[in-house]
């Protein structure tokens, strides 16, 4: 299939370009880079823009639960939803939190939705590229929500955030002390906190935890970007299905508010620019590991080892014989 | 003064030869960097090597009275001493930890010592590569210890303890069940745990720290370039300069049985290719921050912020046009 034709399949909203151009995006292959490249460029002019929200949560917490019940009660309202996964462990773990799709087995089935699991890498930036280049093509199906779920392992809550335009915090019902481990760094990015399982017996815990966090996050400061009242907490039941709509309105207030007052567009630009700079590090780290600088510096290094020259007398070499620019 | 003069004052053992080679790796100059490169690359056949010995601790276990105590002894037995410093916060607070020379005022006016501040970078990785070249430089200046200390910021620790042939941790006497904020991972870096402060009332405390601390050791798994019995757990008194021997002893009696064991020279080996990879990432990367890349880069930024081009597009403009490689 050329360009021109996944483009056009994608642009149509056709799943099966779709995934397509996903697999074009994610091959590590040199020549399926530049086509993938092109693909991109070639849909960015449709300015096609979906509701990007990151997802954290700790484990055991319920979050396939909630992206199925949360899911279907978008696509119920007559959205197209995109569910991505962020997770730089699924090349260990021989598979992706998402891979399983009976986890969320109503909404994979759903003709509004699309669930893709995460790129199988074990590098945290290369999963990162990748999916968001896969929210680029999702947007440019007309996909009108983006869930990027993340597992919370190491920086991916950073990754999956520096992606969003907003960051949903999932969390349990725990007692009053009990931390459920969230560092503070990750309290500072949540726009909105659910705290799940607010049924039955746990219900009364729930709303005490709600309380509690909702006490956390006027603790942090206000940010130029958010509305009277935000970060929030809220409860919800993904089991019930209750809370989600108060939820999905919450979300859409405050995105609201950011479009009107400048944030939401300045937010994307500085995303999109700090993307770049990081694309351009990692193709030009990316020489390093291809011949014949490869070769290269794997002989230095050797020499280095033996004592026969300085680290930085053989990196300016390298530098100076492999790697110098043209400009 | 030139390369060959610095390099015979540096060989000869030169205090003054030694400080302008210092300054020449720490500046952020192109044409210094070369000449820099030059002086380490002239340096290097000389083949001397003195012990490098890492040491982190908690704010306010006494750590300068430690190392004056200890510098102190060393020189007494006709060793020459280098203090050097690893702060990548130096320059935000304003001064080194080592700047104020009165800390350690008999060392610091002993002809056998010689000590240096941190250089004020804010960047870690950049506090490292210079420090790196400083202990080479004094190296060449035929010191026979070299410690390096560090104020245990962030990454601090890892990176000192990638640089030295051994690491000391530096604790204060504590409450049974506390545990004076050090990491798991800090722990496992450390090849002797010294516990400082054991003198006067004091002194029972260190001891049962010291005995919590040998406990926590052993639970860690050994490591194979160790002998029986190490990583360590010993009280001394900077004070009082007791247990300071001993202290001493111990790391000699580490060090004999790693170069025995061929763990010495592998490890350094390690480093050395460690750091040219580090050095050779880092001088790729500053390319980013000159003309022209610079300015280009910062077109192409302004024009993916508007979403005139895609992060990946504009990337592959600026690593095809300005940072190919020659080879």
């Amino acid at each position: 299939m050329d360009i021109e034709e996944l483009t056009r399949g994608i642009a149509a909203g056709e799943r099966r370009a779709l995934a397509r151009g996903i697999t074009l995006v994610e091959s590590g292959r040199a020549d399926h880079r530049a086509r993938a490249t092109e693909l991109l460029e070639a849909l960015r002019p449709l300015g096609r823009q979906a509701l990007r929200i990151g997802l954290s949560g700790t484990p055991g917490v319920g979050k396939s639960t909630f992206i199925e019940a949360f899911g279907l009660m978008l696509t119920g309202q007559g959205l197209r939803v995109a569910v991505l996964a962020v997770d730089p462990s699924s090349a260990r773990s021989g598979g992706s939190i998402l891979g399983d799709k009976t986890r969320m087995e109503h909404l994979s089935r759903d003709p509004k939705a699309f669930i893709r699991p995460s790129p199988s890498q074990t590098h945290l930036g290369g999963v990162a590229r990748r999916t968001r280049e896969v929210i680029n093509l999702c947007e440019a199906a007309d996909f009108d929500v983006i869930l990027i779920e993340t597992v919370g392992v190491g920086q991916s809550e950073t990754v999956v955030s520096e992606m969003s335009d907003l960051f949903v915090l999932l969390l349990a019902p725990a007692g009053g002390d009990e931390l459920q481990g969230v560092k503070r760094g990750i309290m500072e990015m949540a726009d909105l906190i659910l705290v799940n399982k607010a049924d039955g017996d746990l219900k009364p815990l729930a709303m005490r935890t709600c309380a509690d966090y909702a006490g956390a996050l006027r603790l942090l400061r206000k940010r130029a970007q958010d509305p009277e009242g935000f970060p929030k907490a809220l409860t919800v039941s993904a089991l019930e299905e209750a809370g989600l709509e108060k939820a999905w309105e919450e979300m859409q207030a405050l995105i609201d508010w950011r479009r009107e007052n400048g944030h939401w567009a300045a937010r994307r630009a500085d995303q999109a620019c700090f993307w770049f700079a990081s694309e351009v590090r990692e193709g030009l780290l990316a020489r390093l590991t291809r011949e014949p600088v490869k070769g290269a510096m794997a002989a230095l290094s050797e020499r280095v080892g033996k004592g026969e020259m300085t680290a930085a007398a053989a990196a300016r070499e390298l530098l100076d014989g492999y790697l110098s620019g043209r400009g």
